[in-house]
């Protein structure tokens, strides 16, 4: 299957995702097969030190999406995240955000993927590591 | 000042907190001061797969958001995460969450904490720990 | 098969490990079936900087194989050790250290452990957690 | 200081380290300024299991040290390893090794790096991260 059809599916089951619409994320894949994740300001995932920024449970869930998108994307299978390791590097100063993804190992039963976290301001923000057990089941349109 | 004080000025930052709200998220201390951070199964977090279930991103959040009031009620400071280590070991199987803390090394800088995530029916949904900043200054009340 | 069998099989494969000689480790499994992995103040292992002391990589060794021998007693099968999450809390001080390990999570494929190490006077020096694959192999005496 | 003064510092403070010794390995700094640390094939640091392979934990050990020199190097300053995360990804195949570091966030008190490890013929043996702790300790001949 080409590249192109896998993306479309994984859109697809991506704009289905009820999590999609709660933090406004939206799915991109590049020319060259790179997964973005975009994530606008919303305060409704602010924690509550003075100032008010992001919490880093949802720059983990950024990171989490891309790397997870960057690993089905290349199986064209549904994988399961394993773990993940997350480094705060900054706040994200209440700006957009995008993350993405680089498979670094695909094993045969669990890949590797590194994922940044970077704002419209172009500071990274957030940098982790990710494993995915890779499971049979292919990718199919959920919607 | 008493750790019960510290608990009340860490609940109303909580309480004050736009993600609390966002997530449905509760804060207790325990009579043995053990944080304890719940969440209802909420659908507006699944992820896309097939059958739906929490997105491991908001298990991150909550391991975090345990892990971060471990230590800021230990030092009765603002700390920072500065990373994160999630192992995902169970779907949440669309249950009611828990997720609580324990402070492994109260460092001066830097505090190691461990932090589990269990299920209603009792079963372990998620196990982390993370390492974090101890910044020089107090937790004030923000409501 | 009982515990004492599993533990003798692999009490003679570390005996066989080159490496268990290089560092001077020894295994022992206590009544309660707990892995302990022990090595005496060696200085060969010390790092450059003044003063001397056990370098962070042997820490990690000595946790790796504490988690590891933890997980292959459970399932009586070789494992892999797929990643680990090493928390460096204190220096050692040239003194003697003691690993033990924790099975978290003991997975169909993955299983999760989590180890300590502490030193002869009792401090907390490392912590941290692993995952391991389980192959399809049983322990045999490799002596 | 430039550079150059810099890493023969550095080179001096590690050849004088027992650890080094022991483990045969070398260091180097590229023309770019890149940490390399290499280890021969060396069957003393290899685990139990048939066929016989170098210890994860040692693999855990070059990282360690092509994360530090690499950290070191960019503040002029002794560093304490704070955590690691290591990702092993093939078994080493008695093969000599190279492990490299990049500093992917050069904090006030805290660096982040990211480590890879690779065989001589070409294999990503592992791949890891660390954080360190940044001391105010000038980094000065050992020797």
């Amino acid at each position: 299957m080409s590249s192109n059809k896998i993306f479309q599916k994984l859109i697809a089951m991506f704009e289905g995702a009820p999590i999609k619409k709660t933090m406004g994320m939206t799915l991109e894949f590049t020319d060259m097969g790179e997964v973005q994740i975009r994530m606008p300001a919303d305060k409704n995932f602010y924690h509550g030190m003075k100032g008010g920024d992001l919490h880093g449970g949802i720059i983990a869930t950024l990171l989490d999406t891309s790397g997870w998108f960057t690993v089905a994307a290349h199986y064209n299978r549904f994988v399961l995240t394993a773990d993940l390791n997350i480094r705060l590097l900054e706040a994200a100063k209440r700006q957009a955000l995008l993350a993405t993804g680089n498979l670094i190992r695909p094993g045969k039963h669990l890949a590797v993927a590194e994922m940044r976290l970077t704002s419209e301001d172009s500071r990274l923000i957030a940098y982790g590591s990710g494993s995915f057990t890779v499971t049979s089941k292919e990718i199919v349109k959920t919607g």
